[in-house]
């Protein structure tokens, strides 16, 4: 039985994160996570005739850096699940055309990174596939002008709007071999507190984070203190000391130190443009699969919960006069030698 | 060791699938299928002030269906997995919120009814869920304004173009109860022969639909006449003569009468003016959950395989000169009793 709880995932045999690949844009190379990164894009342009075909580019980069790490070829693969935030999945439909696995397409906006890593680990946990490859990806100019503005219009931003992160991200799951372990996921519950300011996605995630978080917690008896770090996806300076405040008036008393964010990691907010923090497919992967697992195999980390935070936002229903509904799916990645 | 061949799930101890719920509009209600259905809409509107909110409502009627069918109250799902054909999924990601269920996105165009119920099907096949409940939904009139024209606009199609159903359908998979079983799913591949006209998606889907079929069969060391029925989704007057024919050609002799098409079946091709036949996550999904699945209850089928294709059309990449990738998911539903 690997369901525990209510709504997560432990793993007898916990899944062997394999390999990863990851890739940023110019913005992310000049933060503090950059020489994380398998791959750095100097311009956004990456050569393509759009952004589309950009972020799409950093996607089958990935995978590929993904497959070399982990010495594999592509028909190795039992089957590639990914999303990114582009209607119609098109970074990753397009990327699993190339690839030619069998492929499971999902959505959940910023928290992709840790559905796809869930399902993948599932997959593998269960002897349902040999090697699972999850992957995400965005484009801080695809975002812009799908979801915003046309980026020439240039349009100022409030400073509780974020910045999405340009890069993609990958990883390969198996039953066996050198890697950090995914012990247990716990799946989110699309939370509405009635936010709806686009420019505000880091509060409107919230709830969804914490939900998940004390949902994690319960299913599977751990306390807080059992993780070395919790970190959050994409809620950056506004939304994470709110969450912070939920969880503490809950009863979940977090360390400061053991609680952070990938949005507050991967730029220097003090000094890079980038509002209140990153947003974005990318932020959560590839912090996770370029920082967190090194720090990991590294010995740094124990034992981490990734909760990706995703901002179900439509255009249309925002213009619909709907509020922003909003998903947390968190990972539990741990050190495969639980006495390092 | 569910996994069998390179990209099939064969369970041990198949899920069953203990209830369901179907929802149709007024087209479909004049269809032959009509009965067949547990509610059908006189009207587009539904009394809803937009046709987003009518495909929601729809969407939310058969998941509250199923569960009635059942006799669950939605706190006891352990799962909901679901999408459809909107941007960022938001009939799904609706219909979740007000679930309240753990909620897994997906999107696989109109493939996605049935890799939301190889996913729910996975998922309590290995002990990962009590009850999973898997659904989508489409509707003609949010699809054509997202996807083609304005519908004010009242363009006229060629004959190989399809008409989107409007409808919902859910199911909800458990580990025991009465009803057909899940014995196997098999999942697809991104396929791309380089069609490029959004008016022939059928034509785009064959290849599709063919490789996912012949997977299955080479996975499984089934023949095709394990089946009484193999059903596709939505390839249409155009795109299922040619699957036949790519088949025969690749040596799979299918016998007419037990290769249909869900799109040729939901409405009467000849007298309705559906152009080439019908499409849209809902095709595939009530004419399996309202028609299908009955049948089987009757006696009347006992191994069926349901073959869900899907067009990942993006009018982006379409405007940016790029073909449509397919891809296609297959499930076999079979009779809880072999002896029938």
């Amino acid at each position: 039985m690997i369901l525990q709880g209510k709504r997560s995932w432990v793993f007898p045999k916990p899944p062997v994160i394999i390999a990863t690949g990851t890739v940023a844009g110019p913005e992310e190379g000049e933060g503090p996570l950059a020489s994380e990164f398998d791959l750095v894009h100097p311009d956004l342009e990456m050569g393509q005739p759009t952004w589309e075909k950009a972020e799409r580019l950093m996607l089958e980069q990935a995978t590929d850096i993904a497959l070399q790490h982990a010495g594999l070829k592509k028909e190795q693969l039992s089957f590639y699940i990914g999303g990114d935030l582009m209607n119609q999945i098109i970074s990753n439909t397009f990327a699993a055309r190339t690839l030619g696995t069998p492929f499971l397409g999902v959505f959940g906006a910023c928290s992709t990174s840790m559905e796809s890593l869930a399902i993948a680990s599932l997959i593998v946990g269960a002897g349902a596939g040999n090697y699972a490859m999850a992957g995400t990806s965005s484009h801080n100019c695809t975002v812009e002008k799908q979801f915003r503005y046309p980026t020439e219009y240039g349009s100022q931003k409030p400073p509780t709007a974020q910045f999405t992160v340009t890069g993609a991200g990958a990883s390969i799951v198996a039953k066996e071999g050198k890697g950090p372990v995914v012990t247990a996921a716990t799946i989110g519950k699309v939370m509405d507190l009635g936010i709806k300011d686009p420019f505000n996605m880091g509060a409107a995630m919230t709830p969804a984070a914490v939900d998940t978080i004390q949902g994690h917690l319960q299913d599977t008896g751990r306390e807080p203190g059992y993780y070395d770090l919790i970190v959050t996806g994409d809620l950056a300076s506004v939304g994470h000391p709110l969450a912070n405040e939920m969880l503490r008036r809950n009863g979940v008393q977090m360390e400061q130190t053991k609680f952070l964010d990938c949005a507050l990691m991967i730029f220097d907010v003090e000094k890079q443009k980038v509002q209140a923090g990153a947003s974005g497919c990318a932020c959560s992967a590839i912090v996770t699969y370029g920082h967190l697992l090194k720090r990991i195999q590294k010995g740094e980390l124990r034992r981490i919960l990734v909760v990706a935070t995703g901002a179900l936002h439509s255009p249309l229903t925002y213009q619909q006069g709907e509020s922003i509904p909003c998903i947390a799916h968190a990972v539990a990645i741990e050190s495969p030698n639980p006495a390092h």
